[in-house]
């Protein structure tokens, strides 16, 4: 692995980050539906026109599994992500339909360092995924385990 | 639509049903990491091992995606489901490996009606998917939106 840009002990309460956007094709989400999520809005158009969603709309968890792959593409590369122990809320602000492109800014709410492994911290997010008219599709409130910079560690140990 | 055996209103708190359970495989791991979360630990065997995870393992929304499955499968058939508003908080409290069998037990944990819709009311879930050993891999705290009973409302109408 190459040397992260941004280790757990880089990113403050505050630190933002934002991904690039993504057009979600009716495809994709009748795939996704077939697999996962087969709700009649997820799958077939005419079923949704007469459900409260209003049109064929992406499953809530692909909208996550979206956000997640911007993530993974787009701010992960410069971190060093170790996975996460869980999800504090996820709001569905509004259905994700067919043609929208979505893009997501994250910003770090909360902190703190791994009282069990000292070579890990954890990082709280929030995920704002917004369309390209910037109305909120979903937001997601989440933490994410993160190497911490070895000199740092170094430093401790030797303390 | 059929008429539903459970609407909203025949859901209290203390509700409980169950899903089958499903073998989750390595391609499946593989295939939808590929797509929505191509992490190494999800992607590689040998990078896998190396991590902290201990081994392939599932995406957590792959996690999500799969416990939908089952209960869009095994359990809403018999209820009226419009769609969910949010997840109050989802635990990944183990790795999800290649080949484990997974099922889910949902409790009704909370209720509401809605405020804007008398057709509608909210129905709070809590889901533990398990695997074959009963070892607790994700719980999730859920809202769904559900119809009321049609009489119900008319009742309510009446009144």
């Amino acid at each position: 692995m190459t040397t992260p840009k941004y280790y757990w002990d880089d990113m403050d309460v505050g630190f933002t980050a934002r991904t690039g956007g993504k057009t979600v094709t009716k495809d994709e989400i009748v795939k996704f539906a077939s697999v996962y999520d087969p709700q009649p809005f997820h799958l077939d158009e005419e079923a949704a026109k007469d459900s409260i969603l209003g049109g064929l709309c992406a499953s809530g968890w692909h909208s996550c599994a979206i956000a997640m792959r911007l993530v993974v593409d787009d701010v992960y590369p410069e971190m060093a992500p170790l996975g996460s122990p869980g999800i504090e809320e996820v709001r569905w602000r509004r259905p994700l339909y067919a043609g929208e492109t979505v893009k997501v800014a994250l910003e770090v709410t909360d902190r703190r360092a791994s009282k069990k492994r000292p070579d890990m911290g954890l990082t709280r997010f929030f995920w704002t995924m917004t369309n390209e008219k910037d109305d909120t599709i979903m937001t997601c409130d989440c933490w994410v385990m993160f190497a911490r910079r070895p000199e740092t560690q170094e430093e401790k140990g030797a303390a």
